[in-house]
């Protein structure tokens, strides 16, 4: 017997279900075993994809949209490729929530006359397969933002973001998961269930962008758009081994993106691009978004265009090893350790960075996630009566029991400004442009395990554009063992225990990739991207 | 016998006292008598200035910096002639919280050894006296903000903007008098008293930076500073017959003014320069202060240069006649169509504009400004005990009794964002660059009938930038009757009924200056002090 709050997820779960391509699903028999870990390397096994669809999904949005500009490729073979691999990531992952295979390949075919028509290219997105998380809403299709109580709440327009990169060329082909509540660095919820790591499906994709991390590290599109409010883009990102980019507050519209605390701004949601071959695509994105001036339409936006920022080696990368509350894990200090190296080698100036009070940090972000005592996440819940999931529990457990007074808000406001400030100031008086940190205090998390945000969300708070990127390092349990001193580590507190604790056993991590992060100030969105380029460059460079 | 707040509210009066340069103080029965409306003609009477002292207080700004950089006055004269003019004009308006005479003279003596050492101008500034609205802190000075609780509270930093303008060259003189909680549009609080109206003593100077107004009006300064969340800055520019700019948010600093709800940012008050003499004068304030970028410091304001814009005609005004809510006095009317006779006949194009829901605009931001009841305001009142006064009582009538839970805020946030993007759909919709409406329904206010704050507020709300400028028209009660039709006026509401009915008698508002309002969209700060410039040239242009 299914109770009313199942029925009520089944709906939503049934949409997923009637959406999917099944023209293109393989037969289980033909699936790896569920035990096998790694599936990046299956699409070319699997005999779904032909050579061409092969080589157009392994390419950059930037390389695609060059070959369909010089007519070497069409838009709707792009899309078709592209629909293939998600619909084999999907049976793999778990990681759609709704597939828009006939639109999309009847929106390329559009692409493909206009060009055939014109010889031009409909923008500077043109055929590009994006994904979507799902809480982005998307004109006449439900939107439940990972809650069963929203499964058939359909919206009537398309989320602002959405109609700019439509308009720039864009074709939205299938919509990804998120968890419960969008508060975890980890991707389930009651609905479609869990989404799984496609470097090792024993790890979490790292979440709330959980599904577009699959995406991406599946190649199921060459950019995904997620949504970052204390790391769910980045997490999502280094957990998956791909790109993303968590900008500045108030550049990207936000117009129509669903969450159960709306009008909460004290700290502002991001929404951004993720990608899964470069950071240049990454720009790609963020360009066509901005010189479309969202802000003449969403006037909470800055006013502020998108310029062109050439990487220059003349800069200083300051490397946070630890931020002074949980040790990272062997793997993310080796990746940072070859990075230093390589940086030091190509001539850039590095110096080292004290972490300032990220602890005083979190405690301001943690607090002003919910001001409201968490009350319109849990009437959300109650609404359908669904259980509340662990790790949804776990984000829950920062709100206080009661709400915070508008003045006690208002302390932490003036506080979270202060401490943006004062971080600025640092930088500032070090010189230093750019800090690069690790995401995560592993190279991953295993599923359930996704509990240590502040690698993240402290930038968040003070409001750092970030870039995460795939340091070309990954666990290798041989390698990443503890030594006999990191095995008398005497953890800093309760959580670093924990957290350390997590990695007592090497092999959990096997085959994870290390993602780093570089951190520019508030604003300079541009510089940090390009010097994220360079950065990556020089890492896994030769020399 | 005095009571516990009136023996701390003397502490607050007698820094003001102690701090009169008593040279200059002219005996009682060399005064005007008090029954006596306009003093602005006052200073050429009174023997205390000179010729040349008269000439410099007639001066802008802009042309003042011209006549220090060309040698032909001195800082230390302008300093003098203005310090002399303010203690007469807080005689006769009681406008000051605070003279800084030495401090004054001493620093522009600097200010000319620097001159006659270089040959060159310390900044853009050099040596313009500014007066400043007393809770924007001073160093090792107190910041009462018009609470008898804080009259001997101590600031040890002073206010960035004040550390911007002073690198800029500025001399602070006088701090000046502002209302009882700041939330006036008046001017009048239980430590210094009331200030009165130069142009017309039974009339308000306006408020929230009234004390700022009557400096302006009396040319106690060529520039001031002052404060608005809701018209503070535009309606005592009104009022006393000057200009005021409120900035769009998020431009100029607010680090280190001081207020009761501090971290309340859903409606953020901005602070901005007002000036005796020119729109010019509020243009090389802006720009000194933004050519410092301080955005690398205050990390919360929008990194955007000031930019030089050069006005044109080629321009579309709208003007708003009425807002729906409350109609004008005669005056006021009188002076808008006088201003779109003279901008048909320059060429620009004047279309009507049709307001969009202010009535919902007031509720949401009247509102928005008491999240929390009021409770901020009220504890800083309780504190001292002393009595709260009849606008306070006005304002915080506004408050609920009970707080917004933050999801009922939350909910007013998304209101707002959308009010202010359907109202900028609108402008883009019918192309208008600029609004010129009334700044207040009348005039200026009698003492103590400042009601209505929503030709102002309703700006801060859609957060356009705006421009207050005298429109060359006074009110003439022969001229400014009331006709046949305007004694039938049957009234939209209870509240248009009693503004109207405050012009039964013209002859109140004797002398007045009515000051008209241009705005343009956000963050279009520079084009629209530029149309501003342009517009009231126009208007009181010959033909």
């Amino acid at each position: 017997m299914t109770s009313d709050w199942q029925q009520q997820a089944k709906k939503g779960s049934d949409i997923l279900k009637n959406s999917i391509p099944k023209q293109w699903l393989l037969p289980v028999d033909r699936l790896p075993p569920v035990s096998q870990k790694s599936v990046v390397d299956f699409p070319r096994q699997s005999g779904l994809l032909n050579e061409n669809e092969l080589l157009i999904t392994d390419m950059s949005a930037t390389a695609l949209v060059a070959e369909m500009g010089n007519g070497r490729l069409s838009a709707e073979e792009v899309v078709v490729a592209f629909l293939k691999r998600a619909v084999l990531g999907h049976q793999l992952l778990n990681f759609a929530k709704e597939f828009m295979a006939d639109e999309a390949i009847a929106r390329a075919k559009e692409h493909d006359e206009y060009y055939r028509r014109t010889g031009r290219l409909v923008g500077p997105l043109h055929g590009v397969p994006i994904s979507v998380k799902e809480h982005i809403s998307m004109k006449n299709r439900t939107c439940n933002t990972g809650y069963v109580a929203w499964v058939d709440k359909v919206t009537t327009e398309d989320s602002f973001l959405l109609q700019l990169l439509s308009k720039a060329g864009a074709i939205f082909h299938v919509r990804t998961n998120q968890p419960q509540s969008l508060m975890h660095l980890c991707c389930s919820n009651n609905i479609t269930g869990t989404t799984l790591n496609p470097l090792n499906r024993t790890l979490s994709p790292g979440g709330s962008s959980g599904g577009e991390g699959a995406s991406m590290g599946f190649k199921c599109a060459p950019v995904g758009i997620g949504t970052d409010i204390g790391g769910s883009i980045r997490c999502p990102a280094a957990f998956c081994g791909v790109y993303g980019f968590r900008p500045s507050s108030l550049r990207n519209p936000a117009t129509g993106i669903k969450v159960a605390a709306s009008g909460q701004e004290t700290i502002r949601g991001v929404v951004g691009p993720m990608a899964s071959c470069s950071v240049e695509d990454l720009e790609l994105f963020q360009r066509a978004v901005l010189e479309q001036k969202p802000w003449n339409i969403e006037t909470s936006l800055m006013p502020v265009p998108w310029k062109m920022v050439t990487p220059t080696r003349d800069m200083t990368v300051a490397i946070m090893w630890d931020d002074g509350c949980v040790r990272p894990h062997p793997p993310i200090t080796r990746a940072l350790r070859h990075a230093k190296n390589k940086l030091v080698a190509a001539g850039v100036k590095v110096v080292e960075w004290e972490p300032y009070k990220h602890q005083h940090g979190w405690e301001i972000i943690s607090a002003l996630y919910y001001p409201d005592a968490g009350s319109k996440q849990r009437e959300v819940l109650a609404e359908s009566g669904e259980p509340v999931r662990p790790l949804t529990e776990w984000a829950l457990s920062y709100s206080r029991s009661t709400p915070l007074s508008h003045p006690e808000a208002w302390v932490l406001h003036d506080q979270r400004d202060v401490y943006r400030d004062e971080y600025h100031a640092l930088l500032n008086r070090h010189g230093v442009d750019f800090i690069l940190s690790p995401t995560y205090p592993g190279a991953a998390a295993v599923m359930g395990e996704s509990q240590y945000w502040n690698y993240t969300a402290v930038w968040n708070l003070v409001d750092l554009p970030s870039v995460v990127f795939p340091s070309g390092i990954t666990v290798d349990p041989k390698v990443d063992v503890l030594t006999e001193q990191d095995k008398k580590y005497v953890a800093k507190n309760e959580v670093d225990e924990r957290e350390w604790h997590k990695y007592q056993d090497p092999e959990r991590y096997e085959g994870a990739s290390v993602g780093l992060q570089i951190s520019g100030r508030r604003f300079k969105d541009e510089e940090t991207l390009a010097a994220a380029k360079l950065v990556e460059e020089i890492i896994k460079g030769e020399t």
